[in-house]
């Protein structure tokens, strides 16, 4: 079988079983959940052995710490993964939700149905619970999976897949609704974003770089999740123990991942009584600051920071730090740096909270919160299966819902149009 | 300036304007569509004029009827237009509204507020009404809108947009929420398609060629409204009084349109029962007929329907007819050849209703009423910018709502995360 072949079953095979997955019960779902999940546990030693292989060639191919922290499973990421299969076994089924329903004078009844989107499919690099992840969310709001990993973890995702599907089918799943590409060749991604007539869209999960491969190779709407360049904006009215709270958490908790501070503006009438103790405070954090003219003249220590700096999505503990001279400037600075993420404004004014909440223009914008609540589990969501930085369809964090679609169910008694 | 440049230009200044409208009051808007209605028909003979050299042109050109009648213009195609402006006027502003809100655990509200989209390019076909349509529905949602038409109708387009233009700015719209590309050459769409950093979606208008063009060039989203192969399903359990007005509506009161019924599927228990007088009723209004064996057996005067037939959007006076052995069979038809616009059963079986409802994948699914429904104006949307046979973002008619999208807005007292 050529591999434009083997992946055109694949699509086929997933279109077929999306069909069927719209008419399961969610008891039927939710008790295929669980069998995974437990499955997961019970065979556990299958998995860790392909991992262990994985992280052997990975190893002898030199590849660094972080990256191979990310791709090394144990028995506790296991019962992690198994664990974050119970939890969205335990959410509530979005499919067959009335959004909406209402009746026309002329007697029809005009509902908007909840439905999946259909075949999704996932592009993403080395963590292997990310395998897991996008199975379960799938498969809960009732579509079809193929997942493309990279062939760092190919091992790894190809014994999770082989584990969870069998449990799955045993559970009633219907054969097809998860499929991983087991082909490495880069090619193998071209044709799988080509594939209009199976797939209805695509997510890549990881960095920059893939995203925007994926973005410039699929023919399949795609769903972007960007870096998030996010601002944290101390107004004149703060309240500056709640944003030394705020920056501290925003900037220090979890730096390396995308809902994290990067800048941090402070109103001019706030920057003499806040920067000095907030930058000491962060540099004892052991966070290096880099700062406008008027954040070095108020703080000991800052370095220069550049135009590059307000554009740079840090992911670790780098602050870049400008003092505004109004919300405008802010609202400004936020507009031309920002990436449309996270955005948060710390205050007692209630003028300029409502100011910046209508004029930030951002997936999440935050009035004295850290940026760091920008997650699914967070937001209540449960689980979620990304972030999203576009503005169509999905905007921020995304679950269940926003893994479908809708349709119209119209009931008549025999109305016709005039 | 070259083409580039000027359509640079558009871009920033549309994508500018934009941030300006995401705060305008409902009242500032609607005035404005007042004036603008106003505006088109005190000053109609500028239009008119216009449009008397572009339709000069296109006879001279040797263009047939239907296209020279859409093309054309007179004082009640206008007050038509003025018209449409002050119905959107009259609709909900759906910017702002609050569609979710709730309280998380650690006392953090989380909103989900809609908000406009932002930039909205719009590329079509030769009738001047859209650009009244679509500069309405935009401004009412909050976007700027991009014009881009064809060139047999760009006098037109340009005296249209001219006259609402200044009302608009005149009622305080400002100045670049809309813009019509008055450059003709071909290149324009492929460089307006690639701006993606002022485009936040593009919706083309018109026939099956314009959409897989900006669909195959475009880097921004598309939204598609693709062609309508809509089928009626007379079940066994017919109400046949019923099916017999419904099929008729379907296909005869408009056969031009996308949600005209093309194929007619009966079930062989009730076949012998209702296709005999049905094909005679439809012929009788000077329906062509094109059957299956089944069907031509059945009735008199019925054409062999190709495989050819099933997958054609007649958008005429021709229906094809298949008698089926079930319900299933039906769905796999519809499955197989439908275009997810929009399908019907005409049935009393509540158990057949319901299975049909859950098992066809279109936008808009009928349960005993006509397929023409499908249409914003019908659906007490007010007004319609299209029908989309996508999956993501919007589905079926889209009105003002499909042209937002949501951001979060959380409101804190401090809160962090741990």
């Amino acid at each position: 079988m050529t591999l434009r072949q083997e992946l055109e079953r694949i699509g086929r095979e997933a279109k077929r079983a999306s069909r069927q997955l719209v008419m399961l019960s969610t008891d039927v779902k939710n008790r295929a959940l669980e069998a995974m999940a437990a499955a997961l546990e019970e065979r556990q030693d299958e998995v860790l052995a392909a991992n262990a292989q994985d992280v052997e060639v990975a190893r002898r191919r030199g590849i660094s710490g972080a990256l191979l922290d990310r791709l090394t499973l144990n028995a506790d990421r296991i019962t992690e993964m198994a664990q974050g299969l119970r939890v969205v076994a335990q959410l509530p089924d979005p499919v067959g939700e009335a959004i909406k329903m209402w009746r026309r004078p002329n007697g029809l009844w005009i509902g908007k149905r909840r439905v999946p989107i259909g075949v999704i499919g996932i592009v993403y690099e080395a963590r292997p619970n990310v395998t897991s992840d996008c199975i379960a969310l799938c498969l809960k709001a009732g579509n079809s999976v193929i997942l493309r990993g990279g062939s760092e973890a190919i091992r790894s995702n190809r014994a999770i897949f082989s584990v969870l599907n069998t449990a799955a089918v045993q559970a009633g799943i219907p054969d097809g609704a998860m499929q991983v590409v087991g082909r490495t060749e880069r090619s193998a991604v071209t044709i799988l974003l080509g594939m209009t007539e199976y797939l209805d869209l695509v997510i890549p999960r990881g960095g920059e770089a893939l995203i925007r491969e994926v973005v410039r190779s699929s023919k399949v709407p795609v769903i972007k999740q960007f870096k998030g360049v996010c601002h944290v904006f101390v107004d004149r009215a703060a309240d500056l123990k709640k944003a030394s709270e705020i920056v501290m958490n925003a900037k220090v908790q979890r730096p390396g991942v995308c809902n994290a501070m990067e800048t941090l503006l402070v109103h001019q009438d706030a920057a003499k009584r806040f920067l000095p103790s907030m930058v000491k405070r962060l540099r004892d954090a052991g966070v290096e600051v880099r700062g406008c003219p008027a954040t070095r003249s108020l703080a000991a220590g800052v370095k220069r920071a550049t135009e590059k700096d307000w554009a740079t999505e840090y992911l670790d503990l780098i602050l870049s730090v400008r003092v505004v001279p109004s919300l405008d400037a802010a609202v400004e600075h936020i507009g031309q740096y920002g990436t449309l993420h996270s955005e948060a404004i710390v205050t007692e004014d209630y003028d300029a909270a409502m100011a910046f909440t209508e004029r930030v223009d951002a997936a999440c914008v935050y009035v004295n919160a850290s940026t760091r609540f920008t997650d699914g589990g967070q937001f209540g969501m449960g689980a979620e299966i990304g972030i999203s930085t576009d503005r169509l369809h999905a905007r921020g964090p995304m679950g269940l819902e926003e893994l479908t679609t809708y349709k119209y169910v119209i009931f008549g008694n025999g109305q016709v149009r005039t």
